[in-house]
């Protein structure tokens, strides 16, 4: 839950009158999101959410992220759509942020996951992977495998406060991960942090994609990896593989998975549980004081961690 | 800003298929109130929003607070409405809490309080005192005098980790007050808690009045007083004559203050300020591990109560 920029009525009038959207009607702070600062926003042109791009987005990769978005929604992929300003600039200064506005997409995200919600959800990403074909522009995932050794290098000396064995524990699991981490899989556009609140479902037909400020260049499959870290595990962190088979198929329904994809898939899942890990527990280690969010707990990542090194193979997701 | 409560979209279903509210559209949390869980709620008739009442409300006292808002609604008061589900009840049970579904308010609150602000607020307040006459039952502030020596107790031992000489100085401040309280002043139904982020303004105009969970039968200029520590002080805690005295002005006339009303100004003001300052203390020094509200800091309200206990009669405000 984050509303880190506080926007005056007045700024807030300003910043409106560059866009075609009529009079201000309503704004209220959105309880949800902890990288950016996100406002509902209504006016006389109807519904739309405001971000202020806040300190952990690079202000460089913002035109990026809203050319994709534009992209996608071009090609049908129901996602926030940049609001063009009279000047035709999408990207604005807002109380000294970078900001946005993007239309309001309808849709609940769940709270629970159910299995009926894997397959939606496996065949949008799919949609996703194949819509991103054609943005031309590229970038390079900085939470990406070359990234995890320097991100557990910050935390390590102090990993072993968060459980005993803690640092050697992700050495060993980090050099097995980077030694098979695969070459060769198919490269793409991916969200990369598909949690269910990035997810938004309406009479039980998955309604839209949010927040692609993770979104990055890499391999397709790797985006299959966290989807199945972020919806298919229980409270008790045991792999549901109902979930994980709906998701698999359905993804591969509309985008065939080669050999080297499902073989790929335990390593990739490996590689997914350890990325979430190392920022969490980067954040629970750094946490500020005053945060106004609650960090989450590292140990999660870690349970499914040890789930995926165990997994033979491609079977124990149900493929 | 707060979402202590997460309602699942299936709990949100069932709950909604007791009201006539046609289907669920969308659903947020919102990042506003510190005390309940709010969620703005779009379903096929339109905008609403949803609260889940935490543990700081009592539950006996949700009926007084609905019964109060539908009271003024009817009387001409834009505030929130209670939606009262098939069977005829607003007040329900959601995930464990007590739960209502409540009208929404176009506008926007002042992140930034200007001058202009103030005589629609003072003439809004007069019109909610005259309103609320003809409710007849009562709710004790439970945050009035009588409460505050307890509330410094339980916060005296640690006052002077905040501030050294916090504990002398409230001690002196609050045996001053009840000392000086004013007696037979009128009463009636006050908000008690009309902040700027519970006032919504539309095109200039004053749109709303929100949040009426600390609502009680009081001294009618205590609500003045709450008001002029709430919008009439700047950042540096002087005391913007300008704004009190169109907050005054606009109150009495619509309804206009006693001779006694305005001489208990000064001490009502005092009464308003440690009223704050002790929550906010308590609060303070009483933080839970994890809490996902940041404490605001009560020093500020110190030094409004300074002011307060300076000020030599009502015309320091303006009067």
């Amino acid at each position: 839950m984050a509303v880190y920029t506080e926007v005056s009525d007045e700024a807030l009038t300003a910043f409106l009158a560059d866009y075609d959207l009529g009079g201000l009607v309503a704004f209220r702070g959105i309880a949800e999101g902890v990288e950016n600062s996100n406002y509902s926003l209504r006016t006389g042109a109807g519904d739309f959410i405001l971000t202020l791009y806040e300190k952990r987005v690079d202000p460089n990769d913002l035109p990026w992220f809203l050319g994709l978005m534009e992209h996608l929604a071009r090609r049908g992929i129901v996602c926030p759509l940049p609001v063009h300003a009279r000047d035709g600039a999408a990207l604005r200064t807002l109380c000294g942020r970078r900001a946005a506005i993007t239309t309001f997409l309808p849709g609940v995200w769940p709270r629970r996951v159910r299995p009926e919600h894997c397959a939606p959800l496996g065949d949008a990403l799919a949609a996703l992977h194949l819509a991103g074909t054609g943005y031309g522009p590229t970038r390079r995932n900085a939470l990406g495998p070359d990234d995890w050794p320097a991100l557990l290098a910050h935390s390590r000396p102090r990993a072993d406060d968060v459980q005993t064995g803690l640092a050697a524990e992700l050495d060993a699991a980090l050099a097995h991960i980077l030694a098979h981490w695969p070459g060769g899989l198919p490269t793409g556009h991916i969200h990369a942090d598909l949690f269910p609140d990035n997810v938004f479902f309406l009479n039980s037909k998955l309604s839209g994609l949010i927040d692609f400020y993770f979104a990055a260049t890499d391999i397709l499959a790797f985006d299959i990896a966290i989807c199945i870290n972020a919806w298919c595990f229980e409270a008790d962190m045991s792999l549901n593989v109902t979930k994980a088979r709906a998701l698999l198929h359905a993804y591969g329904a509309r985008r065939p998975l080669s050999a080297a994809e499902r073989a790929a898939l335990p390593v990739l899942c490996q590689g997914a549980a350890i990325r979430f890990l190392l920022t969490r527990l980067f954040d629970w280690l750094h946490k500020p004081a005053g945060a106004l969010v609650t960090p989450k707990d590292p140990r999660e990542f870690l349970r499914r961690l040890r789930f995926h090194l165990a997994a033979p193979d491609e079977h124990a997701y149900g493929l």
